[in-house]
């Protein structure tokens, strides 16, 4: 590895693994604790990866047919007790104004936890008929849910997300929807472009979202050998539609409950790329999200090297890169190499006086650590190459480190044993029952989700046959 | 105009400008009043128009060299009241937290009317030296002001913007970034997209941003002939390094306090979208700015008709146009064009069967409601042709609108005359004293904003021959 000769500046993560999570956002510049516990400040690197994620999730979002809204921050403290599921979820969390343009208010505005109450509220307003079905929204915004154990990125008090709300005129449709955005969006988006590999399943009805009738999950392994949950897909049922009064005539004039849905991913997908593809060096960026896919490093400043430079970042620019000049010759080389090396940038370019005298430069992958030495001329073609090829790599190594750590279980204590170190893939039927349940969170190890056999999705968790992912999780 | 002869879905703006304004925001599918008073509900079509507005405004931004950020939602009420003027400006407008987690707060937490002190209290730790400057960062985000007199877009207690925030080694260095963000980013945004021609000056020294030593404005004239603030960049001198301890080594290692700007643009922009290009029949879009730019709309259904019409939409797409297809045939003709009308969509193309037999469809504009018969194969680059054209008319009509009504005033009766109709520019010097600014605030006229002769902008109000631009504004 190029910078196994330097010393470490993460702990490492077989030493300590949340510390050196808080490390590499330290050292990465990702983020910082905000002022009131709990908050996260967000700094420019850690935005610019949130922003790629909002772009190519906002882009499937759209193809699916979701149109952007923004619903309000206060919400009436009435709203969140019409569903009774519901408030019993969230009140434990709420964040709670009471006082407004500097008087008592009459009532308590809640800042939203999750908006389906207000926007179940506007959809009654708007869905007259079953012409106006499906009523497709999204909205990026952040939400506040009180956290006492909170840990940047992965659970804080306040986070950014997005929320979709729908409403169709059958179960089958909802349905259908949630199903299409966990594939669609979420899962496509987070395979193919933060190259994580998947499990996707339905959560055990104890487990669902408060006020859901099935909820559908993503699990994702991450370099610890837990699974985090990087996105959720719920059915409502008719609960919200018959709280809020959200009524279609029909095509024979009936007055009909709409089926509604609700889904969403959140700032923790940033939590979880920098666990599922870091190392000791920090973070590892795959090219497709990444927001600076190479940075050409001056090693020495000079004249001729400043031009070539300069010429090579233009020249992989031309290729469809999105390429930096690092030229901060007053800092030591490795002092920058560690850096770029910490922000996960998929590769380098070195251009060096040495190499220049025989029209080379060095290349450098930050996933494998691999070197090579290109002609100036072939590099930009080579760096574009490389571009695809570390996508595919990263995505393939995530697979097997997933794989590798996961095993088949027959018994309770076969899934803790699998579970201490990664996944358990059980029947559903040795892990369904209370008793296996109270075992199982004993040890800190719930089940993540549930598969048919062929890893589909199932219609329910009575179906014969399924499968089981457990785990320990954030 | 193409809409004349149908009854008017809008009150008249001669009428009742306010009530026409409330009358677009419903027609038109904008925006709702929240379920909280002084919250809105953006639609999925309002929302439109602020993610273009974010996209190009974004796009300058980063021109610009400032990076997004995300800070906290919350604020410890005593970070506001570290700086004077500017708690004062802000205590009437604050609402406060006081329970989170189930429990009553140890410190009252204000959700950020704006996010200078706690942006302050980060960059007082994120800089050391004069090498980390300019520190230039943006933040998009949403922001609360309690207000008792709210109307959408235009003044509600929740909404959304970009704030942004710069620290500096020197004033001038404050300065110059401050006014490079009025006209390299706002005012290219506002005149060049939205079409809306300013006044860019500094406000009178009574009327800055709390805690500001210049504020820089836009101002732009509404159809009732209002002044509306479209955006404001403030230099904050030392007053917030000095409270927050922003404080570099310069090159000689000595510590120095940096000079901080603030600069920000919100949802309000809509409203004034809506209230410069906006008429009898509802919004007017200007092509740089439209996510819709043209429709082609299915006169009657006919299998010859929608073959064409699909075509035709294919064709303009491939002109660069973002065009939709508009082949609801149930729903009446008439019907149809009042509603792209009223949603402001610059040009719509009306396929029929009685034109489609001379090879002919019907193109009009919406701005000018003017009506041209264009050959199919002519009409995609009539089409594209039409975005420049409708942008530059757009950009011309509001100027000649605003400098009509705008009269030179000599005393103040003669700016309160002006000022009742549109815009009053007048000497500085006239409605500088205590007495003026009292006659002006009498008849609700203030000083908008304040220039140089030669429309620049000063350097402060004491410069001699300076101009003031008087009149009523939302």
């Amino acid at each position: 590895m190029a910078a196994a000769k330097r010393a470490p500046v993460l702990t490492p993560q077989a030493e300590d693994f949340p510390r050196w999570y808080q490390d590499v956002l330290n050292k990465a510049e990702l983020a910082d604790n905000g002022p009131v516990r709990g908050t996260m400040v967000i700094r420019p690197y850690g935005y610019g990866i949130w922003e790629r994620m909002q772009a190519e999730m906002d882009k499937r979002i759209k193809l699916a047919e979701a149109e952007n809204a923004y619903f309000p921050l206060f919400i009436p403290q009435s709203y969140l007790t019409r569903e009774s599921e519901h408030v019993e979820g969230f009140s434990p969390e709420l964040a709670v104004v009471t006082h407004g343009g500097g008087k008592e208010l009459e009532e308590p505005l809640v800042v939203r936890p999750t908006s389906e109450t207000v926007i179940g509220e506007f959809m009654a307003k708007w869905i007259q008929s079953y012409r106006d079905l499906p009523l497709l929204l999204n909205q990026w915004a952040n939400v506040v849910r009180w956290e006492l154990r909170p840990r940047v990125f992965l659970r804080t008090s306040e986070f950014l997300w997005q929320e979709g709300h729908t409403a169709h005129a059958t179960r089958e449709d909802a349905a259908a929807y949630a199903a299409k955005i966990l594939q669609e969006v979420y899962a496509d988006f987070m395979v193919n472009v933060l190259a994580i590999p998947l499990h996707l399943g339905i959560k055990p009805s104890y487990d669902r979202f408060a006020g859901a009738t099935n909820t559908l999950a993503c699990e994702a392994m991450m370099r610890d050998g837990k699974a985090l949950q990087m996105g959720t897909s719920h059915e409502l049922g008719q609960n919200f539609a018959k709280v809020f009064d959200i009524l279609y005539l029909d095509g024979d004039s009936n007055q009909q409950h709409a089926w509604t849905t609700s889904w969403g991913t959140s700032t923790r997908m940033v939590g979880g790329l920098i666990m599922a593809h870091g190392d000791d060096n920090g973070l590892s960026i795959p090219p497709a999200l990444a927001h600076i896919q190479a940075v050409v490093i001056v090693v020495r400043a000079g004249s001729d090297v400043d031009n070539a430079a300069s010429k090579l970042m233009a020249d992989i620019g031309d290729h469809g890169v999105k390429v930096r000049l690092d030229d901060r010759t007053g800092t030591a080389l490795g002092r920058r190499i560690t850096d770029w090396e910490l922000k996960g940038v998929p590769v380098r370019i070195e251009v060096g006086p040495r190499e220049l005298e025989k029209s080379e430069v060095t290349v450098v992958r930050r996933d494998t650590g691999d070197k090579q030495r290109v002609s100036v001329e072939g590099a930009p073609a080579a760096v574009a190459e490389l571009m695809d090829q570390i996508q595919d790599d990263m995505l393939a190594a995530a697979t097997e480190f997933r794989d590798t750590n996961t095993a088949d279980a027959a018994t309770i204590d076969e899934v803790l044993e699998a579970a201490a170190n990664g996944f358990a893939r059980v029947p559903w039927s040795v892990v369904a029952g209370q008793d296996a349940k109270a075992a199982l969170v004993d040890k800190a190890v719930t089940v993540r989700c549930i598969q048919r056999a062929d890893g589909t999705i199932p219609d329910n968790e009575n179906e014969p046959d399924l499968v089981a992912y457990c785990a320990r999780s954030y």
